[in-house]
């Protein structure tokens, strides 16, 4: 039998990505090329014991149905959280919980977009996001990054010439692949634009309390006056991501959206993660928590960039995030970005070509991807080396 | 600010369920208005000792992020129960899970539909699957059912007449909302007719092992030779709903590109609820445990079966199922059935009006859905004595 799919789905190739991190379940494959939190990143004890509670204490609220709108007391807890660290949130603001940031992202698309419509986006970005947008048939139009974030002349460039431009979606902090950070004077120019030009902005913040070195940044949310910002915040990155538990704050307005689109996709995210995350928020110390992630991920970072400033020798250009996850390295004109990511996994070390990030699928980098949480301090000593050799072997 | 939503989601309309719906909040409302399972559904001290066993056992293993497709342990064990009990799967199908079978509803339609594409559906049917096709902005076509199942000669008319149609949608045992089974003969028409007419068949199962009188039926996926059917099974109603895992057997391509919809939608399914669901469907007796819902739920069928008999006195029909959780009562002509529900409610009784149901959102229904497995017993009576009294008013 033939099989025929939507045209938004037919559209839909398999990522670049997926070839490389097929070899990644290979036990022996040196991992830079994940995004998960360490494993010594998890409270164990504490989930373990919450979860004990709740099953003994009222077993029928983690089984039962629950509102698509998340458990009450949850989005309370982030509504004050997310007022009281980061001023995220108006009077005509609501918070929705969402199975991960990644169902915030996706339903965002199709609340927002006809097909056809324009999504903006950093150029590089996050590849999950844009096959989210991608599964929604828009036309996707990336914008570069610069060192401190988004080109703005480029964005304003891009906000006259398209068509029906919907959003424009951005990671304001330790950007996913690239490790920049926008800075204060963008993220203020990237709202005034967004107000100029009549464009909602869609800020997907999952690194933001990841910050190693230099002072916190306030959100473009936390700017928003107009009611044109919806904010994607998740746990994934902070407690754990098998839970799939994100939330976004937004205008009722599209809150309202959102709530009828997420009750069509799964009804409501898993009611005993929700009570999880509630607890851990309410009766932990979760500013103590974050901290010791911060000095965690800190020393792996600082690890990565001695051992690459020490082994690449000047030849492969990279990014010295402040926070986050991920570094993004540049090799140079002439060599074969794609090749140079086949050698690595030959020689057991996986990393994410930048192909696979760009809006543009069909567009050529020089770049790939880093991801330090992951990988044992070990294995990135190991893994740096390994890839130091073969850039020693093949660039003169 | 003025907000612009795609025209698939400004076209939803808040459902009139959600009118009736609001009023259970208030725990003096008898509520036939749900489809929750019983509180003495859940096998609670089970889910307390393994969840208690995973998280002492391998913590990282709930916490960290999983792929896409599901646990592998969880989907080989379903195939296994699928093939074994049901004689579902060949060797061209494969298997995922999903956020609930609701889940696999979105996502067969995203995956399968353009806008514009028609889909049918039985008349009435499902209204979180009719919003799901809905939120797609597909053509919604209605084939009535009647007391054996959907009509063959109208569902054949409407093969004929409608244009672009992608998929049959079907809940062959125990409908919701109508608690019609479709008989064996035509089951087998309606495989014929899809073959003939070269339609895709979406059965949603989610009430099958909740069989209390009759012989069980085979399934019209265990009748697919040519891979033309997509079933979409569920833990909701046989362990716990708010835990969120469903699942899907299709043609491999289909599951191909289910899996990269599922990926763009929550990356995966909550991973702690997967590993609770593998552990009692394989270490625990699923089958003593669905035989003990179904002498729960028989008790509570047989019971607002009688008292029916006892107070609608005639003037009001309803259906007999012979499973699952919902009856289908209908006023006789010339009633007001929505004045009729409010005046329920105003009595705290709420049913679900018909219209919430219909593949035409706009048209009339004479009939009201009533759930039997949410409240308790002493509910059961005085619901329906309340309810009794009110049609001893109003129908005379």
């Amino acid at each position: 039998m033939e099989y025929v799919f939507s045209d938004r789905i037919s559209s839909l190739a398999p990522s670049a990505i997926r070839e490389i991190l097929k070899f990644t379940a290979d036990p022996e494959v040196i991992a830079f090329a994940a995004g998960n939190p360490s494993a010594e990143a998890f409270p164990t004890e504490a989930v373990a014991k919450i979860a004990g509670q709740i099953l003994a204490e009222n077993p029928i609220s983690a089984l039962q149905y629950s509102i698509s709108e998340g458990y009450t007391p949850l989005r309370d807890a982030l509504k004050s959280w997310m007022k009281t660290d980061y001023n995220i949130g108006t009077e005509g603001d609501d918070l929705i919980v969402t199975s991960g940031a990644q169902q915030a992202i996706e339903l965002t698309c199709k609340v927002l977009c006809n097909e056809g419509d324009t999504v903006l986006c950093e150029d590089p970005s996050f590849i999950g996001s844009l096959n989210a947008f991608r599964s929604y048939h828009v036309q996707l139009k990336g914008v570069p990054v610069e060192a401190d974030g988004i080109s703005i002349q480029r964005l304003e460039d891009a906000l006259k010439r398209e068509k029906n431009v919907r959003f424009l979606y951005l990671i304001p902090n330790f950007q996913n692949p690239s490790g920049i950070t926008m800075s204060l004077a963008k993220r203020q120019e990237v709202y005034r634009l967004a107000c100029k030009y009549n464009v909602i902005i869609l800020e997907d913040n999952p690194y933001g309390d990841l910050r190693y070195t230099g002072e916190d940044i306030p959100t473009i949310k936390s700017m928003d006056e107009e009611g044109r910002v919806i904010y994607a915040g998740s746990f994934s990155k902070i407690l754990s991501p098998g839970m799939r538990v994100g939330y976004v704050v937004a205008p009722k307005p599209v809150i309202g959206k959102l709530t009828v689109a997420k009750q069509v996709s799964d009804v409501h995210t898993t009611i005993l993660s929700q009570l999880i995350c509630h607890r851990f928020l309410t009766e932990y110390d979760i500013h103590a928590h974050i901290a010791g992630l911060r000095t965690l991920y800190r020393g792996k970072l600082d690890l990565m960039l001695s051992e690459l400033d020490r082994g690449f020798g000047g030849k492969v250009k990279y990014t010295r995030p402040e926070g986050g996850l991920f570094l993004w390295a540049t090799l140079p004109e002439g060599v074969d970005m794609m090749q140079f990511c086949r050698d690595a996994v030959a020689r057991k070390v996986a990393v994410v070509p930048g192909t696979a990030f760009l809006a543009d699928e069909s567009g050529s980098s020089q770049s790939f991807r880093m991801n330090y949480s992951t990988p044992s301090d070990d294995n990135i000593v190991k893994g740096v080396r390994i890839l130091s050799e073969l850039i020693a072997e093949t660039i003169h």
